[in-house]
């Protein structure tokens, strides 16, 4: 046995079933180690984004890290932006990094780096291997270390030599840490606050968005009148019909701080007092109303359903609440397609189960807005802000539960970002249907120009934002990656394309002309 | 005036004229003031690995830097394996990245990053601004240090609001730093050196590799018998008819080693004694000959024409050197298409003043070999060895040099890294050919894992190396992006269609199927 070997075979029985790879010359024997262990599945992407978005979406869904297989430095640095995001969503990951055999360093070949550099910004945990022998164990502890709650990026670095070299290792699984619990202190703090009169809420991110954390949610709001409001990017929401409803934050500054202003207390659970995306000039970071009562009851890292429960109970809730989001359908107004009606039609037609992958950016505001009353499914959003996560993380959503539909509502210029994602979606054949909102814009920056004060951009500053010259041909790049796709313009057109989307399995494009 | 403003004309006055750009919301007041100021050129870049590998290819043929605009950590994040890569080509490259206003930071906004951990990996220099007064002399530092010699990576930091506050500084532009010289003792032992018997050689790399240096090195061969070898991987090669021939040192350690063995006497001009690529178990790392004489006369930092010609003086050499490389066109060989065959038809009709952006892997070296008597023409490599270099680079050579024929050599996997690039061609019809080289696999990987001692890899590892299943059709994504693509799969076809490509202006894409 060696090295790789140890490492794997340690992984596959800690329950890592699954690694998104993009593999050099310097990790062949972790390649080979992975082929020679069939509880590990390994998932070929054509670029390193997509392989970290990959896992990102695989931690939401799973709930346990997959495994990432990177090439050195460089390979860590394309895996890292969408690791920013998976930072951001509290996602568990487990980067292994290959880099060259220790000896080899002091040489400095073109491909050596601070590879520790690269992983520092985005990484919770970095792990480096002293030998062959100390391989598994090092992965090991990064496989632990990624489940701390709620999630956590975790890279560790594999010396080529250490893979290839010798190691009769076999490490003992470690123990996972328990959750980190609220104090008592800070419950009876948010009981105070939610029993005083005037304008109250709770705002819920992270693991309170799940639906047996939404049910404590619902217990409080009913007992209390407390609203219930969602953070405005979060990994997973579970919502739909019989879920408990929610409302959830505005993108922009303004518009959430008007939401919250008559709000006199405010208990965080899984996030924290909600601040501006940017900065802009003559414009508020700060969103909470000045001088409200604010108690972080729980951070994202503090058990978001052992608080909530306690909470409800503090409070002398009845045990189970009674209001639950109603089915919701809609009649559709012909025409052209918009994203309205595309919210419409995912209402009207989303099988129970469904996942959404939203990277839709304007149009997926108003998509999400329609869908509340849909059959019950998951929601996932950009977390971090940086562009190019639907894609990858639709494919590991599908990978994570490959008995439900996959929908990634998808903006075209996050599209490009990662769009070698769509192949890996043709060869693994997942059921996935990507919906490709083509408006041939960065339409977000056109509003967002405005609001940072520039009423008069010239030609060069709107082209840096313009799609179009030349119009991107989204079918045309689908096919060519291997996948089915289609293009609409019309409302009518849409519903049939997205009805014979869920009504078959496998991966398809549709390119929604907006 | 504001910040931004104040920067980008200290910049467009330093004599920048290019920005490779995607921008966000944090640099809407830099895309203002490059909208404002004429002397700027904008090039939009669909993901920022394009954006960074365009500035390494225009700082390669420009000799000056453009500068990126980079959308917080996680747009340099993206940007960063192409600048790890332009680290090793030591181009000149000025990164301008936007961050958040300095007071919103503090609330850790979602985009939020460590972006100096994100840049220091491949930057030799950061600068931050501290205010608005400042942004302009930070930025005109960064340009200053970007051209120590030969040419450095440096990033510096913009907050958005020192962007948008009001400025009235104008800072003078720095005056740039002489090219550090060789010592007269280095001269000293190198002339020693080359006058001794037995097999010797001086090896090339960095600006030694310019048909200025290359004359000096010619001289000095003619005059001592040795020999010119170039690093594998360079910047930038001045090759062709009328230039002084060279050989290229092999990439396969082994290889290297066997090539190397005859000599006793090695000098080193813009480069060091070389090591292999990668580790293997049971290899050698380092491949000069054991007990050779190796004089580092001039690093990659020290001027190479002033070492050569010292040299070449000091040695006594006449004036200038006899013998040039002459014309070679060949016979083409009818039947399925094949690297051998295309270095021929390369041969036979690339223009003078061809640039090729060689990202060809196993299939770009027997073009290399194919090419030496071809017209004049530069020739350059993936220098850092991260995949995505070539489609980008051949950007930034075309924005240089609109008046010569760029030519992509590109493998199709690598292709795939930075696929986006295609369509920033389109946008700005540059007169590129790219020659995608369709083998449906990461084929030097096949061999790779054979070298590392891998002899029986099962289906998973090989599906890791393979890109068939789906077959990429490089036509289709390249018809989507807005270029003109033809499939060839023969001999006559491709000459055919390169003959057409060099006969005309425009971006075109001739898929080889191999």
């Amino acid at each position: 046995m060696n090295g790789a070997e140890s490492l794997i075979n340690s992984l596959a029985d800690a329950g890592v079933e699954l690694c998104f790879a993009n593999p050099g010359t310097s990790e062949m024997q972790l390649v080979a180690a992975i082929d020679q262990q069939p509880r590990m599945r390994a998932v070929l992407c054509l670029y390193e984004g997509v392989v970290s978005g990959a896992a990102d979406g695989y931690g939401r869904m799973a709930g346990k890290p997959a495994l990432t297989l990177l090439h050195l430095g460089p390979g860590f640095a394309n895996a890292s932006s969408n690791l920013h995001n998976a930072r951001r969503a509290h996602s568990p990951i487990l980067n292994m990094i290959g880099d060259h055999a220790t000896y080899h360093l002091q040489y400095d070949a073109p491909l050596t780096a601070d590879i520790q550099g690269f992983a520092s910004p985005v990484s919770a945990w970095i792990g480096v291997s002293s030998s062959a022998d100390d391989l598994a164990a090092t992965g090991l502890e990064g496989w632990a270390r990624s489940q701390e709650y709620p999630g956590k990026v975790c890279s560790f670095i594999a010396p080529a030599n250490h893979a290839w070299e010798e190691s009769q290792a076999t490490p003992s699984i470690p123990t996972l840490a328990e959750s980190p619990k609220a104090s008592d202190e800070l419950i009876t703090q948010a009981t105070e606050a939610l029993s005083n009169a005037g304008g109250k809420a709770i705002m819920l991110g992270g693991r309170a968005l799940r639906e047996d954390a939404l049910v404590q949610a619902g217990r409080i709001a009913e007992a209390t009148g407390a609203r219930i409001i969602t953070e405005t990017f979060y990994a997973r929401h579970e919502r739909g019909e019989g879920r408990v409803a929610v409302e959830r934050l505005p993108y922009f500054g303004e518009q959430a701080q008007d939401f919250l202003k008559e709000l006199e207390n405010i208990v965080f659970i899984g996030t924290k007092p909600p601040v501006s995306f940017f900065a802009y000039p003559e414009k508020p970071s700060w969103l909470s109303p000045e001088g409200a009562n604010l108690v972080q009851l729980a951070d994202v890292n503090t058990d978001a359903l052992d608080a909530l429960t306690r909470l409800a109970d503090e409070l002398g809730c009845p045990a189970e609440p009674t209001l639950f989001q109603e089915r919701n359908t809609f009649e559709l107004e012909q025409g052209p397609a918009n994203a309205l009606e595309l919210g419409k039609i995912m209402a009207n037609r989303m099988p129970e189960g469904t996942i959404v992958s939203d990277e839709g950016a304007t149009n997926g505001l108003f998509v999400y807005a329609m869908t509340p009353g849909a059959a019950k499914h998951d929601w996932l959003t950009l977390t971090g802000g940086s562009i190019g996560q639907g894609l990858p993380l639709s494919i590991g959503a599908a990978l994570a539960c490959p008995d439900r539909k996959v929908i990634a509502l998808q903006a075209d210029g996050s599209a490009m970002y990662t769009v070698q994602a769509l192949w890996t979606m043709a060869r693994e054949n997942l059921d996935i249907t990507v919906l490709l909102l083509n408006n041939s814009s960065y339409a977000i920056l056109n509003i967002e120009l405005q609001r940072v004060g520039i009423d008069n951009p010239g030609p060069t500053a709107l082209s840096l934002l313009d799609l179009s010259n030349p119009t991107i041909q989204w079918t045309e790049i689908a096919t060519g990656m291997g996948i089915k796709a289609q293009k609409v313009t019309q409302v009518q057109e849409l519903d049939d394309a997205f009805a014979a989307a869920m009504a078959e399995r496998g991966p398809r494009l549709i390119e929604i002309i907006l």
